[in-house]
């Protein structure tokens, strides 16, 4: 099954088994509404992309994993999109959870992705419990304090950033979790993968920095000039336009060669520069225009 | 060890594994500040109670469990609090966490005690794993959808209330993970604990409704009358304070008479009727004043 298929089943079953009793409906149907149409879904592609990598030898435990990832993901969409925070009117295209269901249900529905991300590695438990937990572990440890995206939002709260520490939890987290857990789900250990993940990360804040300056609110699908209007650390303000596309470029070519042995190295070296290509902005890129998927 | 000191323990030492990196001091004084001083810890001292009455042969899993459940519920008091919810400025007899610290850490604050508490138990999988896969997937169940605290908060956007599975879920969630996870955490089967957690929760809700209609906000420790202000169903309105009482204790009764087999059932009958009593507003009690415990 393509890694579409396989991404998109896993999140409608945990999705329904989320309505599986009588369930308030404005609730469920948010939940439905976050989680689809998806964005680029290009995290939990990375972690199959992994995972196949590494032999994919229990495919419906890297389907949980998978879903899992791009639930949390989802739920740090929801709530970043908060008054509080981002206030942001549109996301994929269409209103912000906030704006369609009110506050409250927004709060709720990032809360309740966040424990249907957990519930959903630990029914993945019946097909390898060892691998389950190690997941979880993972799981828990990008998403919260002190080295998850929780954190990397917490760190915007502070008059003193430390940036290394802030860059790796706000956007490189949720790649680090892709990446070992992938590897993990077929069974290898976790620990060797997290430096490509941090790599892609890295790669990807950048094409989100030069996306955000570059576009307009409707290609993006969500507000666009964000880290100015915040002012959030960005690498276009830094280096301009060619030159964070330099750095981005580079940051892939490191991430290409930090890959571990496995068997399926060059078809990840494949998979990390079609990311570099959909990542470059349109008229940047070596081949023809096609569709920036919105996140 | 005493119960008091295994659950603050076991909370200290999550939040600080929380704090094990470089991580944003805010958001790391907001989590300290949440979880200090507790409420009664009501819950995880249920959960105790139940696992020594199963023998508590494994402690140790049995006070990552108490701790778990606890911050999950503190996660719930922070984001009910805020202003799209409660809009409470007090909690515990202090400010509100989103009126100490602001709204965005009030959100990442409930948002990282709900991964921790996950992150908790999948640490304590090294003591048993598959007690503490039982563990995850009951904390799971009662904190998400469609059976957990979430869903019961959800239901309190819905213009037709199903009000059996509003007050199962809202209240009684959390203590029927309490009596089930205290059995698993000593090797028993939770289903069995269902219904005495159920009794319980639907005791305490009781004991809410009085203690929200009869006490002024200094008592509390949160607002009073917030039943009243928002609509909400309430046993004081419906039977009046005398019969309130006497349906509160007609459920503990149903909940001593629910107790499983096991080789404390005497211990926890006596432990039921201990928190009938502290549950009882002060001036109807046997005994004499003593402190309401703030949740």
């Amino acid at each position: 099954m393509p890694f579409d298929d396989r991404i998109e089943t896993a999140i409608s079953r945990a999705i329904r088994n989320g309505q599986a009793a009588p369930s308030p409906g404005k609730l469920a149907s948010a939940l439905q509404y976050t989680v689809t149409p998806g964005g680029a879904r290009i995290r939990p592609k990375i972690l199959l992309s992994v995972s196949a990598a590494c032999g994919d030898d229990n495919p419906e435990l890297a389907n949980a994993a998978a879903a899992a990832l791009e639930l949390i993901h989802c739920a740090s969409l929801v709530h970043d999109d908060l008054p509080c925070f981002d206030d942001a009117d549109t996301r994929r295209g269409k209103p912000a959870v906030h704006r369609a269901f009110g506050e409250p249900l927004a709060v709720l529905t990032g809360d309740s992705l966040i424990i249907m991300a957990f519930s959903v590695l630990t029914h993945a438990a019946a097909l390898d419990s060892a691998r389950a937990i190690e997941l979880l572990k993972v799981l828990a440890e990008r998403t919260g304090m002190p080295n998850g995206i929780c954190a990397g939002q917490g760190w915007e709260s502070e008059e003193v950033i430390d940036l290394s520490a802030y860059h790796r939890a706000k956007t490189g987290a949720l790649f680090i979790a892709a990446t070992q857990m992938g590897a993990i789900a077929a069974g290898q250990d976790g620990e060797q993968w997290e430096d490509l993940g941090a790599r892609i990360g890295e790669a990807f804040q950048v094409a989100d920095d030069l996306r955000d300056a570059l576009y307009d609110e409707e290609t993006l699908g969500k507000p666009a000039g964000q880290d100015d209007l915040h002012g959030r650390p960005n690498a276009v303000a830094e280096l301009g336009v060619a030159g964070a596309i330099r750095r981005m470029k580079d940051i892939l070519s490191g991430a290409i060669s930090s890959i571990p042995k496995c068997p399926g190295e060059a078809m990840l070296a494949k998979m990390v520069n079609a990311q570099a290509e959909m990542l470059t902005p349109i008229k940047w890129r070596a081949g023809q225009a096609s569709h920036i998927p919105g996140e």
